[in-house]
């Protein structure tokens, strides 16, 4: 190695992250597969098949020789160019957080991980907590006990935020949710003492088919490419990048008697798909393909789910669509109806169907429970009674089961502690680029007239094609000019209910 | 190495052969997902992944440790039982064929399979066989190097028909051909001057969603564990198992104007997936678990598509599902004539949905086209005139395009050269085993009462435990105790068409 020049090690790098996202390509096909088309008894299988990719992913990410080329490369950086300086800065740092992990204790939470998935689909069918509840107590655990292997000086669950946004900690969030929390409730309660919005339209029955067929409508209206983006159906809704060259594939969940649940995952998740197959060309099979983190990734799903097609401009561009596919149930309706329904305030069981002003409310549970979890303040036997505690405080809803409660949400089960607050914050980021992007582009009127390439356009230079080449911290900082300031998104959902509510 | 103890390399073995079938379970996924799931401009990054996890298992495979593991378990193999003797002779005999394969030709393969995959399917779908020839030149031209660089000193086509089916050649096919060319002839023949079947019932309009529920229910039906093998569509169908346990993908391809193409599709890739399911539990993570040959891998899908699925007991059985299921086309018809619409002998174009009289003479003619070319007397430029004539020779019918004629399997795409004349031999292997299984079983009387336990035992007890334990040959003596022989096959032939036609 000590031989090795650097354009040597120049191409060897290149070489190291086509092979590693061979192996992600690999990983997360069995874990789609396993979510989508695979025959329900084959976890054990595939469980076997992911431990032995997971034990060679990490020799190869950890191996001697891996080592020295990134070593090497980070002692050169200075005649590295400023992708291939972020390229070793994430590999290094990747290497040196796993080498901190006993590989066995690695390989066995992967499969743990795979185990999880499956017991989670049934604890949830069954509303049954106390056959997921072991897993989860493995997991919570062992997320908590890497943290402290990773940074042992850092509070665990700063760790673990820090794990999906770089630079976030309980200090950020506590004065974010704070500040959230004392405008959302007071403007939950104005609307309360209003005349409640009539959502009759999104009930009836809307044949799945057609549904299906309104899927691939929104896809291509908002500019996905469906050669490259794939659609299937799972239990809940997710985005997933395979390999590192536009292979995206979104999922959905659909209710035949509610139309509008689907068709807001659809856009969700069809706004994760813009992001990720929206990196530059150069990007592909390094590191850098895809996004920067969860946070700035929900900005962009939820702008393109809430901002964007929670609009009156949308409700009235889509309406003809769907009067066209559900001609008997929406006969008579109006594209106002369809807006003020999707817009609807009202505490409510599920998050992914929560309306955008309860929404940061269901998050802001989540952040709670894991971090008391995480703290030793609370036991995972006792999530369940928590839960319905704080949507009865929070909310002001009783939770009938835990189907609608606690095992809700795949996060846990995926091992995705400290994801949640992205939800929250990616939301708020959106508000402000959407203060951004209205200097330069007509966004109401783009809508309207259904051409979504300016938003797209506008996207893409200021957030996509940089992939990871930047920080989120960067990313804002680039776009915004400015600091982050939740008062956008308060100011964005108070004058949205203003409207609606005549508050 | 000298230092491994015999229990250190047993150990060692078992390692590998879970390591290398997690790749195996990993390559056939990604192969499945581009066949059925995938985005349709997705095939360039499968390929990419592809070709890193082909050069991955190819390092493995022949990487000096495994060698000198197989050289020193070889050297003991008196010490071994006969399942790892049997694990070591495949493993040894493979590694020394792929060692002789140089590196980088055997991943550029790989990888050209993946786009060929995606470039016949355009091909096909366009019936535009110059879209695809160049492609198929570098297949056919690649799998003869390839023999030669193996078995130098052997016929290329001789050594590409032992890698389906060990110890096969030419003169032993072009003697079965030939017995069943001067049989069978005659009695299309016959069959022509009399009054033709009736095969209307199949036809009109018939849903995809009641086909696909026919589906589920024939599968159940047959005894497949619903729990371990998944059914997907696909534009050609095929089985494949992923992983080393039981996790089994069936495809169909279903046609709105005829229910019967797809419903014994789904009979015949279950009897491949009851094969594969049906190894001994101690076979599983080796390279015992599956099937041992193409032609006992037919045998079986052949068996339950054609001497159960096309016998007028089952016939009987499943007809009130189908009135069932297709209530308004299926009324007022009956089982028999079901039955004798699926036995229907007349010349056609499909291979897939040819009748069992006139499918040895397709398998022939794509016999004698590979044979040809791999001989130098073809060039591939010249097999759609060569494909066209041969069926006109042979089966009386003008080919109108080649996507009804030389572009309809998706064999020489996926590089299986060699591989259909294991359609005919397991057809006529299966005729030989229901002779054997009736002295025991009452075969058909179990199939009228939908009883499929006691002829899927008969085949799991002689056949599916084994796996790849014993030769093709070995199976044969051990279930037959007798030669095989072609007259067996001929004789049901025979005996079915006497009595639809009245020969």
């Amino acid at each position: 190695m000590t031989e090795m020049t650097l354009e040597q090690a120049r191409t060897a790098l290149m070489a190291l992250q086509k092979k590693m996202a061979a192996y992600e390509h690999a990983i997360g096909l069995l874990q789609y597969d396993g979510a989508t088309t695979a025959p329900k008894e084959t976890a054990d299988n595939r469980a076997v098949t992911l431990s032995v990719l997971s034990e060679e992913i990490y020799c190869l990410g950890t191996s001697e020789e891996t080592v020295a080329l990134l070593a090497f490369l980070d002692a050169h950086k200075d005649a590295l160019n400023e992708k291939e300086q972020r390229m070793v800065y994430l590999m290094y740092k990747d290497i040196r957080d796993m080498q901190k992990i006993p590989m066995a204790e690695y390989v066995a939470y992967q499969e743990l991980l795979v185990k999880a998935d499956d017991v989670w689909h049934r604890a949830k069918e069954a509303s049954d907590f106390e056959l997921f509840r072991p897993i989860l107590e493995e997991i919570f655990a062992t997320t908590k006990r890497f943290a402290l292997y990773i940074e042992p000086d850092k509070d665990p669950y700063d760790h673990q935020l820090g794990e999906f946004e770089e630079g976030l900690n309980k200090e950020t969030l506590d004065a974010f949710f704070a500040k959230l929390r004392g405008k959302l409730v007071p403007l939950l309660q104005q609307i309360a003492a209003k005349e409640q919005v009539d959502d009759s339209i999104r009930f009836g029955r809307f044949p799945i088919d057609k549904q299906e067929e309104l899927s691939y409508y929104l896809m291509q209206l908002m500019g996905l490419d469906l050669g490259h983006v794939g659609l299937s159906t799972t239990e809940h809704p997710f985005t997933t990048s395979l390999g590192s060259h536009r292979d995206e594939r979104i999922t959905t969940h659909y209710f035949e008697k509610d139309f509008v649940s689907s068709m807001y995952s659809v856009i969700h998740e069809g706004g994760h798909a813009l992001y990720d197959t929206g990196s530059a060309d150069d990007l592909a099979y390094t590191v850098l393909d895809g996004g920067t983190s969860m946070s700035i990734h929900e900005s962009q799903s939820r702008f393109y789910e809430n901002i964007i097609g929670r609009s009156r401009a949308y409700c009235r561009l889509v309406f003809p669509k769907l009067q066209e596919l559900f001609p008997e149930e929406l006969a008579g309706r109006t594209a106002e109806e369809l807006y003020r329904a999707v817009n609807k305030a009202a505490p409510s069981l599920i998050r992914t169907e929560a309306d955008e002003v309860t929404y940061c409310l269901h998050v802001m549970i989540r952040y709670e429970l894991e971090k008391r979890v995480f703290a030793g303040e609370l036991a995972v036997k006792d999530l369940p009674t928590e839960w319905n505690r704080l949507y009865k405080a929070y909310l002001g809803v009783d939770v009938p089961d835990d189907k609608h409660g606690v095992l809700q949400d795949s996060h846990w089960s995926g091992g995705m502690i400290g994801y949640f607050p992205s939800y929250a914050l990616g939301s708020a980021y959106g508000a402000q680029f959407l203060s951004k992007m209205k200097e330069t582009v007509a966004v109401d009127a783009c809508i309207e007239a259904g051409d979504f390439a300016p938003i797209n356009d506008w996207n893409r230079e200021h957030i996509w094609q940089y992939g990871r080449l930047y920080t989120p911290a960067q990313i804002l900082e680039r776009v915004l000019g400015e600091p982050f300031d939740a008062d956008y998104y308060i100011d964005y959902l108070t004058e949205k209910c203003r409207d609606i509510y005549h508050l």
